[in-house]
C-alpha cells in the first residue's frame, strides 16, 4: 500500500508541510495505515480511530517535542507514534524487541512522558507546565484524556491543582463515552449533559416558564424575553461548569473528527495562557464500521481481520482449547453467585477484560462497575463486606497497585471478608512494563491478615474462589492468576474446599525439590518430566498453593528430605516468593541450599509471555539447564 | 471536674434522654471534657473542638450503630468516643493499651469503620449504604468529610459513583478551611465561593447590569427585574452547585456550631432518600482561643497545657536536646535549594509536619503544597523532573502507601530524578496501626530503578539529602527516616557526599556480624557497647546505608569473616531488608547463619515509640539478649 501524504511524513515538520486543505486526506491515510497494520498485527484499536484527526491537528499546531504531548493512558498514540517517525517500525508494534504499545521517552523524544495506566497525564503535563513558567519557558504542554480516564482520583487531584499556579495548559478531554465498557458515572452524566445542552434546555425552559407569569403583568415584556434568556443562559452556562468552578477556562463540546476546525482551534487556544481544557466529542472506532457498531470488542482488535469486512480470519476457537483464565473466572463466580446470595462483584472499568460481563448481566443489581477507580473500588468493597455481602473485587495484579493503600488500611487492617481476585499476575505480554503483574507478591505478602494464594491451575483456581466465599473464611483473601489460556479443555467440574494455607506435594523424588506458587507449578512439572525422561532423575514438586499463610509442614518436610530446593514463580525475585521460602529456612536453620527463579531486577518489557519468560530465565529450559549442570553434572 | 449532663451519657440513647433545649450545655461540658483531658494527655485538638455540635447533633438524631457513622481520617472523632461509652478510657487515649487516637471497630461497635489515612470515607459508607439497600434495610449511613480530605482523590471517586444506585448516604462536609495547613486548590476557592455566595452575588450583578440595558428599552421592565433576578439565582444556584452535577443534593452551607438547629435539619435529611451533601461551615478548635486563633499550632495540641490560657506546661526545650528529623530535614533543604535553584518542595498537605515550614516561606515559587493528593504529588513530581528540575516529595512513608503505583509508573519506569522523602519510616508511636511506615523496605524494593536509602543518623541525613540531589546522581532516589528525634544536639556541619550503595563498617569484631539499615544502626551500637562491656565479647557492625543497591562488597565481608549475622530494622521482617540479606547470602552461597530482628507480622498498636519496638522484640535489650543467649552461652 502507498499513501500520498503519509509516505513522506516522518516527523511534525513532514506534517507542518501539508496544505491545510489535505489534512482530511492526511486522516484518512492515517485511519487506513492504522486499519492495514492492525488486520496483520492487531493491537489497541478503537481509541486509536477515534483521535486521528484530534492527533493529526495537535501536531500541525503544536510543536512537539519542545511543546509537551501527554497521552492519558497512551493506548491511544498509534498515529501520534506514527506521524513521530515510527511509521516503519509500527509493524513491530508491541511485538518481542519492536517498538511499545504506549509512549515511552525512552524509545521517542516525541513521547513526552511514559503511561500505561489511567489518569496520570494531568499530573505530568502540571509538572511539565509549571517547570516551563519557571523557567521562562513559552512552551506549550497538552494532556489529552478520555472521559474514562478522568473518573480517577489522580486526575481529579491535578484539575484539583491545575489552576493554583496558573501555568500554560491544555487538558483535552476526548469524550467518547465509553472506556472499554461504558463509562459508568456521575460525571459521564454530567458530560453527556453538558454535550447535550441539557442543562442549558432546561435553563431555557425554566426561564420562558417564570418569565411567561411575567408577561401577564405587563404587555411589553414579552418581546424582549428572547434577549433575557441568552443572557441568562450563558451566564448560567459559565457558572455551571464544573472545570470552570475549578478555574479551568472550558471551551466545547466541539466535533473532534473535523480536523480543519480542530487546527483552528488549537491555533486558538496555543495563545490563551492559563489552564484550558477543550471538550472534544469523538467517536470510538470512528471510520472503520464494525468498530464503530461494536467499540467494546473492538476496543483492541480481537484477531487479524479482512480489512474491508471487519472479517475476523483464522478466528475459530479449538472446541479443545484451554479457557482463558478471565473466563474461567467469569463462569465461576457465576455459579458461585448463585448459590451464595451475598455475593456481589466489583470491577474499576475492567467488566469484559476480567471476564464478568454475563456476570454483570444475569446479576446486574449484584455488580458494580465503578470506573476507573481502584481506590474507591477497594474501600467500597470494604464497606460492603463490614455489612456482610461477600465482595469479589476483580482487579488486574498491575492496577491494584493504585488500591496498595487500601487494601491495607480498609481490608486488611480491618481484617474484613473482601476477595481481592488479581488477574493479569506475572508477566502479562504484550502489554509489556506498565502492565505486568510482577510485583504482587512482594508487596502484598508484607501485609498482615491477609490470605495470599494462587491456583497452579483452573481446577484449583475454582476451588480457591470457592473457598474463599465460604462464611467460615471471613478473613481478607487474594487470589493472584495469569493472563492467558488455563491448561484443560474442560474446567468446570464440582467445586471442593481447600484448607487454608495447605499445599500439596505433586510427586515425590530425591536431592531436589521445587517449590513453587501458582501456575509456575505448571515449569517445575515440565521441568521434572524432563529429568525424569531424560536424565533418569527423579525430583519432588510442593506446589504451596498459598503464599501466606506459608504451609510450614509442607516446607518443612521439603526441607527435611533434600538437599536443594528450587523456587520458582511469575513474581519479582526481590522480596517474591522465594524470599519468603528464605525466610523460613533461615528461620528454622535448615541446612538446604535455595536457589531461586523468578523476574529478575529490571524492568522486562513486551514479547509474547513466553519470550519474556525465557528472557527472565524461569522458563523450563532455563530451569532444567541450570539443574542438569549444577546439580548432576 | 463534674459534669451535670456528661457523667450520665454513656451511650448515644444516654444522650437522646436529654432535653433539646439543654444541648448548648451538653456541647459545652464535652469540649471542657475534651480541653481538660488534653491538657493532661495531649492529642489532636482543633479538629475535635470543630464537630462538638455536629458530633452532638448526629447522635441525638441517628441511631449509632444501626445506622452507619464514618468519620473521615478519624482524628476529630473523640466527641464521638467520649459519646459512645469511651468517656472514662479517653485518659488512655493514644498510650500502649490504651484506647486509639482513631475510631476502630475493634474498640467499640460505634465505630462503624476503621479510619486513619484521608478520603476513604465516602467510599466506604457508600458499601454499606449499598448493602442496607441490598438487604432492605432502612438504616442511614453518615460520613463526616472535611474539606481538606475532600480533595483526596478515592473522594471524588465515591463522588462519581454515589447517585449510581441511588442509595441512603448522607454526606456531611465539614468545611473549616483547613487541614493541618490551610488547604489548598481549586475546591477549596470553590467551596468559599459558595459559602460566601459569591456566585450569586456575581450572577445578581451580571443579571442587573443586563437588565439595565434592557431597561432602557421599555420603562415598565425595571419593575419586574427584582423577580426575575430572583428566579435566576435559584436556577443558578441549582445547576452551578458541583455536588449537584454529581446527581448528589447539596443543602447548605449552614453554621456548624448550632446544636439545636443542626438537630432539626439532620431530623429532616434523615427522612430524605438518595445521596444528600450538607454542607456546614466550623472553625477549628471553636471555644478555645488559643486554638481559633492558631489553628495550625493547635491541630494537635503541642504539650501539656494550662486550661484557662493554653499556656504550654514545661514545654521548654532543652537547648542541648537534639533536633527532630523533620526538623533536620527542613533546614537541610533549605540549604540546598539555596545553592541549587532547580530544587523545588512539594508536600501532600504535610508542610509543617514535614518541617517545610521555612522552606515554603522562603521560597514560596519553588514549593507545592498539593492538598491530600499523594498521587499527584509524586505524578507531579515526575513531570516536573522531566524538565529538569529536581523535586523533593515529601510524603509520610504510611502515606507513601497512596502512591505505590505512581512510584513504579511514573517515576521508577521512566527512570526519573525525583527524590521522595519519606518521613515516619518505622513505628511512628501514638497514631498507631494506621500511621506506621512498617512496610516501605518491603513494598519499594522490588521496584527496579530506585535507590533506597536509610540514614543511621542526622548526618548522614543531610549527607543522603545532599548527595540526592547532585546532577550525576539524576535516578529515582528515596530517602527513609523515622519520626521524632535525632541524635546530636547540633545537626549542621559541612555537607559531604555519599557514594551511591556504598555502606560502612562502623566496627571490627569476631564471630558475629550486625548488619543495620537506618535508625536500627542505633540500636546495634548499643547491643555492641553492652556487650563489650558486660561480656567483653566484641562484634562487627556494618551500616548499609542502602537498602538499595546493596553494597555487596562490605555484605561479602560481613559474611566471609563472621559465622553468624545478625539484621536490625524498623520495617516488617516480610520481604524487608533482613530478607533481602538473606537473598544475597542464599545467592551467594555463603555458609552464614542470619537471625533478623524488625516487625512481626501481625498490626502492631499505639504507644510510645518505645513501648512498640520493645513489643516487636528489636530494641537493644531484646537483641543483646538473644544474641548472648543464643551464640554465647
Amino acid at each position: 500500500m502507498s499513501y500520498k501524504f503519509l509516505d513522506e511524513i516522518n516527523s511534525p515538520t513532514d506534517l507542518k508541510r501539508v496544505n491545510l486543505i489535505d489534512l482530511p486526506v492526511v486522516c484518512d491515510e492515517l485511519r487506513r495505515f492504522i486499519i492495514e497494520s492492525e488486520a496483520i498485527n492487531p493491537a489497541h484499536f478503537g481509541a486509536n480511530l477515534g483521535v486521528i484527526e484530534l492527533t493529526v491537528a495537535l501536531h500541525y499546531v503544536f510543536d512537539v517535542p519542545n511543546d509537551n504531548l501527554i497521552w492519558d493512558v497512551g493506548h491511544q498514540a498509534y498515529g501520534h507514534k506514527i506521524l513521530t517517525g515510527r511509521r516503519d517500525s509500527f509493524k513491530t508494534n508491541r511485538t518481542y524487541k519492536g517498538i511499545s504499545g504506549f509512549p515511552s521517552p525512552a524509545e521517542s523524544k516525541y513521547d513526552s512522558f511514559g503511561v500505561g495506566h489511567s489518569s496520570t497525564s494531568i499530573s505530568a503535563a502540571l509538572g511539565m507546565a509549571v517547570a516551563a513558567k519557571m523557567h521562562g519557558s513559552n512552551e506549550r504542554t497538552i494532556a489529552v484524556i478520555g472521559d474514562g480516564a478522568l473518573s480517577g482520583g489522580e486526575a481529579f487531584e491535578a484539575l484539583n491543582n491545575a489552576a493554583v499556579r496558573n501555568p500554560n495548559l491544555l487538558i483535552v478531554l476526548n469524550d467518547n463515552k465509553i472506556a472499554i465498557d461504558e463509562t459508568p458515572g456521575s460525571l459521564r452524566e454530567y458530560l453527556t449533559d453538558i454535550s447535550t445542552s441539557k442543562t442549558y434546555n432546561k435553563v431555557k425552559s425554566d426561564v420562558w416558564n417564570f418569565l411567561g407569569k411575567v408577561n401577564k403583568l405587563g404587555p411589553d415584556i414579552r418581546h424582549f424575553t428572547q434577549r433575557i434568556d441568552n443572557a441568562v443562559k450563558s451566564i448560567v452556562m459559565r457558572q455551571s461548569n464544573v472545570f470552570e468552578s475549578m478555574n479551568i477556562r472550558y471551551f466545547g463540546p466541539v466535533d473532534g473528527h473535523d480536523v480543519i476546525s480542530l487546527v483552528k482551534l488549537f491555533s486558538d487556544l496555543k495563545d490563551i495562557n492559563g489552564p484550558l481544557l477543550l471538550h472534544l466529542i469523538t467517536q470510538k472506532g470512528k471510520g472503520f464500521k464494525p468498530a464503530e457498531e461494536n467499540p467494546r470488542e473492538w476496543h483492541a482488535a480481537p484477531g487479524k481481520f479482512e480489512v474491508e469486512t471487519g472479517k475476523l480470519i483464522d478466528a475459530e476457537e479449538n472446541p479443545m482449547s484451554a479457557q482463558k483464565f478471565q473466563d474461567v473466572f467469569g463462569e465461576a463466580l457465576r455459579k458461585l453467585a448463585n448459590d451464595n446470595k451475598n455475593i456481589v462483584a466489583i470491577s474499576p472499568a475492567m467488566v469484559s477484560g476480567s471476564g464478568l460481563t454475563k456476570m454483570f448481566e444475569e446479576y446486574p443489581d449484584r455488580c458494580f462497575d465503578v470506573g476507573i477507580s481502584e481506590q474507591h473500588a477497594v474501600t467500597f468493597a470494604a464497606g460492603l463486606a463490614t455489612k456482610g455481602m461477600v465482595p469479589y473485587c476483580c482487579i488486574y495484579s498491575t492496577f491494584s497497585q493504585r488500591a496498595f493503600d487500601q487494601i491495607i488500611h480498609d481490608v486488611a487492617l480491618q481484617n474484613l471478608h473482601v476477595i481481592m481476585c488479581l488477574d493479569r499476575a506475572g508477566l502479562v505480554g504484550k502489554d509489556g512494563a506498565t502492565h505486568h503483574g510482577s510485583f504482587d507478591i512482594s508487596f502484598l505478602r508484607c501485609i498482615p491478615n491477609l490470605v495470599i494464594s494462587a491456583p497452579i491451575d483452573e481446577y484449583e483456581f475454582r476451588n480457591l474462589l470457592y473457598t474463599a466465599q465460604l462464611e467460615k473464611n471471613d478473613f481478607p483473601f487474594v487470589i493472584r492468576y495469569p493472563r492467558g489460556k488455563s491448561f484443560n479443555p474442560k474446567s468446570e467440574i464440582e467445586f471442593s474446599e481447600i484448607e487454608i494455607g495447605k499445599g500439596r506435594c505433586l510427586r515425590h523424588g530425591d536431592t531436589l525439590a521445587i517449590v513453587t506458587i501458582g501456575t509456575s507449578g505448571q515449569i517445575a512439572i515440565k521441568v521434572a518430566d524432563r529429568l525424569h525422561d531424560n536424565d533418569n532423575i527423579s525430583v519432588s514438586i510442593y506446589n504451596m498453593v498459598f503464599v501466606k499463610p506459608l504451609d510450614e509442614d509442607l516446607l518443612r518436610e521439603a526441607c527435611e528430605s533434600h538437599k536443594y530446593i528450587v523456587t520458582i514463580e511469575d513474581n519479582a525475585l526481590m522480596g517474591g516468593f522465594g524470599s519468603e521460602v528464605l525466610e523460613f529456612v533461615s528461620d528454622n536453620d535448615y541446612d538446604v541450599k535455595v536457589k531461586r527463579f523468578g523476574i529478575p531486577d529490571y524492568f522486562v518489557m513486551h514479547g509474547t509471555q513466553d519470550e519474556l519468560i525465557r528472557e527472565c530465565g524461569y522458563d523450563a529450559d532455563s530451569v532444567y539447564g541450570w539443574i542438569k549442570q549444577r546439580l548432576f553434572s
